[in-house]
């Protein structure tokens, strides 16, 4: 296949509007450690929506490109590249595996340079960085792959390295979308119990089910503090999951941990939101800390999971609820918004 | 009921020779810390067949009590237990839970001392120490509950505490006894894959795949070096661990763990059996260590595994294949050496 001139992708221009459908130019060759994919599929996460609405604050990046879960084709290596070859069939993803950290990609949009992180996926081919690139195996499905990019690397990841979740432990998951389901789906995986599901849809607590949530509580409906106690017992949870970055569901989370729990943030508050908390179960054996992608590290984790999916061991064909074109991305995006959507959202390239 | 002045029990009089049954004084009364149990059942452990053996040295203790696993009733407190109270059903284990550490409890047998550690099950009665007793709840069917004791802790344990076996990882189970079994079951429980168990007798690899083994070996017909690395690929497998004590196995484990991987010893070799390992790959990510009891915390551990077991979640009910009277329990023991013991096997007091 021969290397593209341009292509179609989705352009984050200004915040809180509707990302624009542009032509936009690829480079004219690749750079030291950069892999060219023709994207199959890309899934939106949470985290866009919040790049977006600017959550983080003031983006100095815009315009730019955005999606950061994907699956593909690589068409050409550049220089130095060893661990990938033309033809092989790839999960992107945004946590750093093995291979080469390589520079920024340079594309250009309108003849000005558009910005672009180091793996974008909302876009028809993506210039990745070797390090945002695994191989998957040959017939390997291609909606399924993204998933491994973020949400279920993350979810995994969460319960494996952030919780450090034991067989018998109990847990509490506030947000049950994406990444919240595979956090549920990894708790069942280690056999903990109770495992509660904490959402403000009952559609999403009814896929939480389908994950191996044993509990399942509305907290716009029930009294979540009271709830979640009756479960666990006085003590609280021996760990609890924000999958929302809502400040005060951080803050009843962090009450809700047991006096040598940890409560662990996946959830992003908006700047300037900041949690309260009562610190002195800290100097004992209670924890709080963040999860950055559930420090997966895709190299290894990806083919692990594939192999648990290939022995059906792994619940993701049911996590894809939503599929839409590139053309439709801000229909997808409206509707995660909406809450409608209960699993994963798929844009098919 | 009232405090009895005495009680048949298995004594181990002299090393490699059956046990004896005999009448032991129990003391007149309970010292600070003691908990007075009426012995349910007793489950036999790989370790009390070493110790008959002498397989750690010269036992200076000789004539003494033994039996590590138990469930009973408690009969009466000594000073100070807060705990535990009379009528309390619980379950007796080796491993130090929450209480007092007690003083060794004083049996007398043909009018001299008999040894006892802080906690023996061969025994009609038993005075055991506050921190190797946990309450149970009031119905626990009384058979399993000794399961409790070693068994299941250690091998959940090994993969809580000692492997800290993630979702994905590989995993190389050496014997499949009672220990081995809750080993691969564990492993099972945490998603772990390939699960490969490796014994002499295919009674027991059969019983093996029934508790979560994906792969089994007989290490008598097969070369298990050729067929673990066809199964991990050249790499090994992340987790070894053996419950056989033979050093060759010991020795061939290290070298079927990955790079990175850990091995783990549950088996004890005999005293002057030295295991011989390269160590360059210590020094990098490699790591061997031994288990002690799978670091099991009864106190915690017992309660949440009991959780799991009344949710159908924790396979105990196929683990007790054998049963037998104290009377019989050298046919027990003779039965366990021969390998005909595919599970765990129980003592009736």
């Amino acid at each position: 296949m021969e290397f593209p001139d341009s292509m179609r992708a989705a352009v984050l221009v200004k915040q809180s509007y509707p990302l624009q459908i542009e032509h936009v130019q690829l480079p004219e060759k690749l750079n030291y450690g950069q892999v060219l994919v023709k994207v199959h599929y890309s899934g939106i996460c949470g985290s866009q929506i919040g790049e977006i609405d600017g959550i983080k604050g003031n983006d100095p990046f815009l315009p730019h490109l955005l999606g950061h879960e994907g699956s593909g084709e690589v068409l050409a290596v550049g220089p130095c590249v060893r661990r990938i070859k033309s033809g092989d069939k790839v999960v992107m993803h945004w946590r750093k595996g093995s291979g080469i950290d390589s520079p920024l990609p340079e594309y250009q949009w309108n003849g000005k340079k558009l910005n672009a992180g180091f793996v974008t996926t909302f876009n028809e081919y993506a210039v990745v960085s070797e390090n945002r690139v695994t191989v998957i195996p040959e017939n390997f499905p291609m909606d399924i792959a993204p998933l491994f990019g973020c949400a279920v690397t993350t979810g995994l990841g969460v319960i494996n390295n952030n919780a450090k979740l034991k067989i018998g432990e109990s847990i509490v998951v506030f947000g049950a979308g994406g990444v919240g389901l595979n956090v549920i789906q990894g708790a069942a995986m280690v056999s903990a119990h109770p495992i509660i599901a904490v959402d403000i849809y009952d559609n999403r607590l009814e896929k939480a089910a389908q994950f191996g949530a044993t509990h399942l509580i509305n907290s716009r409906k029930e009294d979540v503090r009271a709830s979640v106690l009756k479960i666990t017992g006085k003590t609280g949870a021996d760990a609890v999951i924000d999958n929302t970055g809502d400040t005060d569901v951080i803050n009843l989370g962090y009450e809700l941990t047991s006096v040598n729990g940890r409560t662990i943030l996946v959830g992003v508050p908006a700047k300037g939101d900041n949690i309260s908390i009562y610190s002195l179960p800290l100097h004992f054996e209670k924890n709080i800390s963040g999860s950055h992608g559930g420090e997966a590290n895709p190299s290894i984790d990806i083919p692990n999971y594939i192999r648990l999916y290939q022995n059906g061991k792994l619940n993701l064909d049911h996590l894809i609820t939503d599929r839409f074109t590139l053309g439709e991305i801000n229909i997808a995006m409206d509707k995660m918004r909406s809450g409608k959507i209960t699993g994963r959202c798929l844009i098919k390239m």
